[in-house]
Formats: structure tokens, sequence, C-alpha cells
């Protein structure tokens, strides 16, 4: 049931306060990821290299009624093998194909979005791959999406009883908890199995997380209030699981089952994944976009 | 303009010669390839290694009202980083969804189709990589379609201008020029630029080559003929390609720029490419149709 949009100077403070939440959290944890890089033990695999540091560039929206931009945040390092932190805040029209799929869209194709959107590659095998989104949307209707799902590249951790995948699950759990009211972890969660799921192999990408879309309960404060503690969790349970695997050695084998494995991540990014494909045919930073494709992928 | 389809012994009669004829052809190129990997000097990159020898597996097609298979063959040599030629021979009935958007389907939704595939990934980033595909297709209707284009990956050969460009453009306007009847080489030529061609980048794929579907002028011999013709061509004018390039010695930064272009392949076959979404979607052999992915990509 949508809810009926509020005055536009309320709406315009909640753009901002979103707004500047998903760029607090950008901030949070880029120096999150940026104290991983240096923590890294000199006598871990790669602990001899020097720690990674965040490259920022930003970047404009141009053409037509479109407008806004973002900035990219992208690492490469001793414990990150490539991780990407985007922020961007947009507004434009919708191209009329796909003004029906949007709510809200249909009756008037302008939209405006903003959010935070975070893809890690990690170089250690022991260490999960993460995805990380989260999102403010206006059209004549506003809600909020996004969500957290972990991907472990060894096949024997991608499994429902590994401590890793039990506290990622725990952790998006307790966030969604603390919100019950607008934030049903059990629906999340199974929404997440499905969206995060490889047709053509009939396999899931990784072990799951939560995954929520149009959000609009009428109660704004309390889906802020939720969104941010998604970010929070993340924030807090994935330097965990890196801190606790970064300094597990590795062998070839190993590797090479990463390396396959990003391979099912460039066939969903490319294949299924939604923000992908919508940024692409819409004209989106295709850098920015196309960011969360692994570094270096085998399809042997 | 459609033909009306020939009385059921002919159209059987064409059916086989057509399989046969991508059988064979497979059979040569198979052996032409396998003549390339012995051939290549000791002295050239790699050239310490053993010749690579394709495998060929098998497969079946099942569910519902389609049958057929195919084989695949792959080799993974030391002129050839990763190359597959596929044949397969499939009927079925097409889904609900697609029988709009195929000629012939929509009144019936029965279809056979019989066809070589191929996909070369070479391991020397001076030897270009390629493309070839060749089929047979019949519901209420009855086409040929296919191509063939070339993908130098090194930017600094990826011209018009380039010998090897030249040559291979040559090679696919003599087997137009044929059979310039039922094969307009500019058209087909055009259609390729169009068709392998990254949107989202606003870059072409390759070089070029041509591409053709529903080549159904009434002249079914000429057609065959045609068909055959490219496969004829692209059998001779690659492995020489080939040979001029296999013993140019190779750069760290010349690997890096072929790893990155084999990201764009990965994004045009993901993205674009419809037989990957076509076979992908309706359950079709996910080993063989993703086993034109390049063995190892990077996208830094």
């Amino acid at each position: 049931m949508p809810s009926p949009l509020p005055d536009p100077a309320t709406l315009d403070k909640r753009k901002t306060q979103a707004r500047s939440w998903f760029e607090k959290l950008r901030d949070d944890i880029s120096a999150a990821f940026e104290a991983v890089e240096d923590d890294l033990p000199a006598t871990a695999p790669l602990g001899g290299r020097a720690p990674g540091r965040f490259v920022r560039t930003p970047w404009t929206r141009v053409g037509g009624p479109d407008g806004g931009g973002g900035v990219m945040a992208m690492m490469t390092g001793r414990v990150f093998e490539k991780v990407g932190v985007h922020c961007s805040t947009v507004h434009g029209e919708f191209a009329p194909e796909f003004r029906k799929d949007i709510p809200g869209a249909e009756s008037d194709p302008r939209f405006w979005a903003s959010g935070i959107s975070l893809i890690a590659h990690p170089q250690n095998p022991h260490v999960p791959a993460v995805h990380m989104n989260t999102r403010f949307v206006t059209t004549t209707r506003a809600w909020f999406g996004g969500g957290a799902d972990l991907t472990p590249v060894l096949n024997r951790r991608r499994t429902q009883s590994d401590p890793d995948t039990i506290a990622f699950h725990a952790a998006m759990k307790a966030a969604c908890d603390a919100h019950a009211k607008v934030a049903p972890y059990d629906k999340f969660k199974a929404w997440c199995d499905e969206y995060f799921f490889l047709k053509h192999r009939n396999e899931p990408r990784g072990i799951g997380g939560i995954f929520y879309d149009y959000l609009d309960t009428g109660d704004w404060e309390a889906e802020f209030a939720f969104t941010q503690a998604v970010g929070r969790a993340f924030l807090k349970i994935y330097p965990e699981l890196m801190r606790k695997n970064f300094t597990t050695p590795w062998n070839d084998t190993e590797r090479e089952e990463q390396l396959v494995r990003r391979g099912r991540y460039v066939e969903f990014n490319l294949l299924y994944d939604r923000g992908t494909i919508f940024g692409l045919r819409t004209g989106g930073n295709v850098e920015s976009i196309l960011s969360s494709m692994p570094p270096v992928v085998k399809w042997p």
C-alpha cells in the first residue's frame, strides 16, 4: 500500500538526511577498510606489501533532464584485491520503457535517487567477498531499498553452518529485529536467497543475507533508522570477518577456486543484476557500474 | 519474403546434408587447429609445451518435447589458451515468450536446429581471438544464419588498416561474392558491425566480419553453398593469421591488454549475445554455452 508523499519541505529534508547518511557511511567504511589494510600482520600472506588507500573519482551525470553525479572510491591493497564504495545522488526522467516497472513513475517519469553501493573482492580466498547497497528513491512515491549479502569463494565454506555465514546472518538479523515493524527479517532473508540466484546454473551466488526494495510503510523515520542499522551492521561484521581470516595462508588450488567462483559473480551481475543492467541501459556511469567486476577471473 | 517449406522428404534430406556439413567442418577445423598446435616452433613463446589436443564431450538435451544434443570439443594448448568447436542438433518447442520473435514459430512452436559454433582465445596477444558460427534452423519456415568475426586484443591492432583485419575481411568478402545472389557482402558486413557492438561502452567488440540471419531466399542450394563457403573461408584464413603471428614474443603489458580486452568479450556475451542469453534462458547446455568464456579475464 503506497503512502502519500509528504509536503515538499519534508521530502527535501529527508533527501538531505538520506544522502548525508550514505556519504557518512561511505566515509566510515572507507576508514574501516583502510584500517584493515593497515592491520594485516607483516607475517601474513602479502603482509610485505604496502597497505592500500582509497582513490576517489567524482563523476557527473549529464544528458537532457538528467543530472547529479557521484563519487567512485576504489582501493587495491594487500587485503582487498579490489573494492569499490560508491555514493551517487542523481535525478532525471525514466525512459518510457522503464516507467511501467517502477512504482510511481507511470504518471510522472521524474525521479531522484541517492545511495551507497559497495562490492569487495579480497585477495585471500579465505576472506569472503561481499556486497552491500542501500538507497532512497523518490518518484511520485518514495522508498528505501538495499541489502547485504556474503559470497564465500571456497566451496567448503559456502555452507549455512560455516562460522562466517552464521555470524553474517546474525548481524543482519539483529539489524532487522531492532526495527521489526518495518523490517521483517525472514522476508528480507528469503528475498535475498531468491534474488541472488543463478538460474542457469541452479545455484545460489553466495550464502545470502538480506534484500529489500520498495520499503514504504508510512513510517519513514523507522525505515531510515533500519537503513542506517543495515549500514552499521555491515560496518561492524565485515571487518570482523576479514580480520578473522586474513592471516590464513592459501594455496594455488584455493586461489583457482576463488577465480572460478568470481566467474559466477560476473555471470550474475551481467545476466541478472537489475542495478547493473538498468544502469548500463540508461546511460549510467559505466566505469562506476562495472567497477564491481572482479579484478581477475577464470572460466577454465 | 518467406519461402514455403519443401516437401517433408526434401526437408529431411536438407537437414541431414546441413548437419553432415557442420560435423565435417568441425572435424576439419579440429584437425587444422591441432596442426597449428603441432607447428608452433620450439623457439616460439610457449614452444616448449606439448601441443594441445581436442577433448570431445557429448551431451544430451532432455525435458518435455525437447531432444537432441551435441558434442563439445574443447582444447587447451600452447597456441590456443582455450578453444571450443561445438556441433549440436536439437529439436523441441519454443516457450510461449519466444514464439513471437522467431520466424514461423507463432503458428507452431516446434523447431529443429543444427549448427557449429566456435570461439578461440589464443595464448599469444598478437594472435586475434575469433568467433564463427553457422546454423540451419527450421520452424514452419527454414533458414540459415551465422557469420564470423575477428577480435584483435591489442589496441594498436584493432584497426581497419591492420594486415590481419584486411585479410580477414577479404576472406569473408570472397565467400560472399562467390554466392552474391544470396549473400550481399556489404549488408552482411554492416550487420556484423551493428551486432557485435558494446552499446554501454560505445565501442565495437572487434574489427568485424560478416553476420547474417533468417537467410531464406528460395534458393536453398545457393544458401547452403554459401554457408559452406563461410566455413571454408574461416578454415583457411584463421590458421593463416595464427601462423603469421604465433612466434611473436609478447610482454606483460600486452598480456594485460589481452586480459582486459577479454572482459569486453564477457560483457558482450552476457549482456547482448542472443545465442548465449537465449540458450541460458531456455535451459540449454550451460557448460557448452559458457565454454565460450575466456579462460582468464581482468577488470582492473
